[in-house]
């Protein structure tokens, strides 16, 4: 049985100011707890219906805590998703310093003000599957510990590394050879264009993309031309963020198959 | 000012099955509703504030229909949205049979009971964007017309003739010579795999993939490997249904370049 104190404190961490203090964030679903049981991240608190105890025993086991059996009833009081799953953890957040030049020869993706929840947690699924080393956030790019965001990683928030930092500060802290690609309206088809196999990959802003500060750090301007054939006098302004990642990172990895 | 028989018309387009009756959909947000005014949809109401059918006074006039000017909070209480926007449209629903054999030269995409209304939208603006013909959809697939996948197209609706149909039937209208892409974990690397200019991508349900009466008629099953290196024993189980579609779209078209 959940105290009210309980569910005071887990209720208390879908506000990012609270999860700052606590150094915790909720996580729900069976496949994310799992995936999360299964990593390097530190579970302080499981709450999970008998049958779901029953039917993870070795998942549980994996991550050292003991769990607290409650109704679904009880977990309903305590989601941060519209809906109720069998079981809800509570995660440490890791702290970590970013070091810019442990990237030197790696794929990474840096975000510049990514704003959309579904956005952020569907980028970091995109960059585990494409096999991206870490993903770098600018500090005005929506907390990677907002429910809506761990939830929409689908697990990949347990395998990919993310970090916060400003952008300038850590673009201006690789080497002058460093290759930082870009998204560009005047930038050079990415269907064209050499690519390496390390650097970093700026997405940019749903609204206004990459912002003057970090622009002027790219290297190499890209464009995801459009294969529209008119049809009104217009086609679709632009991509999707999280589709032009996609995009984007299926053209790099494509080449060094 | 809105009559209380004017709000309750509207707000009942908010389900399919008053939709079906009236024949008619909400549109909202400028630039959807400026890219409507541009197409051969018929739109049938127009409501506004009064700067912002000033400051569209040309568009309005394309669409042949004399705004009816509202305040904000009028528009608060008929948008289907989170956010109310300066501009709200009441647009004819086209009546459109599917003939298959119109299709027979061109790439099209068939959605099979996808069922995600920011997903649906998310595939007709990749579709506008990869000059797709049409985007062919099974009769489970969530509505066209649902205010959420009307928004997430970003006026990609206006361009990119949407059709819905049993895709069994639509599939074996086809000529046998046809082909019918469908990705599959046992699929061929689709970045390896030659591929056509013209046939069906069949896109799968977001949770179940293509089902067992649609995969049948695939030619050729395709895959998009994960580059992902390991790390807890595990990756991504999976991309979401708009980035997959996307990845697929851009292989696709990259190769007629």
């Amino acid at each position: 049985m959940l105290s009210g104190n309980q569910v005071k404190t887990i209720n208390a961490l879908k506000l990012k100011k609270n999860r700052e203090i606590q150094r915790q964030f909720i996580a729900e679903g069976s496949k994310l707890v799992i995936d999360l049981l299964y990593s390097s991240y530190h579970i302080n608190a499981l709450y999970a219906t008998p049958e779901w105890i029953g039917m993870n025993a070795a998942s549980v086991r994996l991550g050292k805590i003991i769990p607290q059996q409650v109704t679904e009833k009880e977990l309903s009081r305590i989601t941060a998703l519209n809906t109720t799953s069998p079981v809800l953890a509570i995660v440490s957040i890791p702290s970590a310093e970013v070091q810019p030049l442990s990237f030197n020869n790696k794929l990474v993706l840096a975000l510049d003000d990514i704003r959309d929840p579904g956005n952020l947690g569907t980028i970091i699924r995109i960059a585990d599957w494409y096999g991206i080393s870490a993903v770098i956030c600018s500090e005005t790019t929506v907390d990677l510990y907002n429910p809506k965001v761990v939830q929409a990683t689908m697990g990949s928030i347990a395998r990919i590394p993310v970090h916060y930092t400003s952008l300038a500060d850590f673009l201006s802290g690789l080497p002058a050879t460093h290759k930082v690609y870009g998204s560009f309206l005047e930038g050079e088809n990415i269907y064209a264009k050499e690519l390496s196999d390390k650097g970093v990959i700026i997405i940019g802003n749903e609204s206004n993309g990459i912002s003057g500060s970090v622009a002027k750090f790219v290297t190499d301007k890209l464009h995801i031309p459009s294969f529209s054939t008119g049809g009104f006098g217009e086609h679709a302004e632009s991509l999707n963020a999280s589709v032009a990642t996609a995009v984007i990172c299926s053209e790099f990895k494509r080449r060094i198959m």
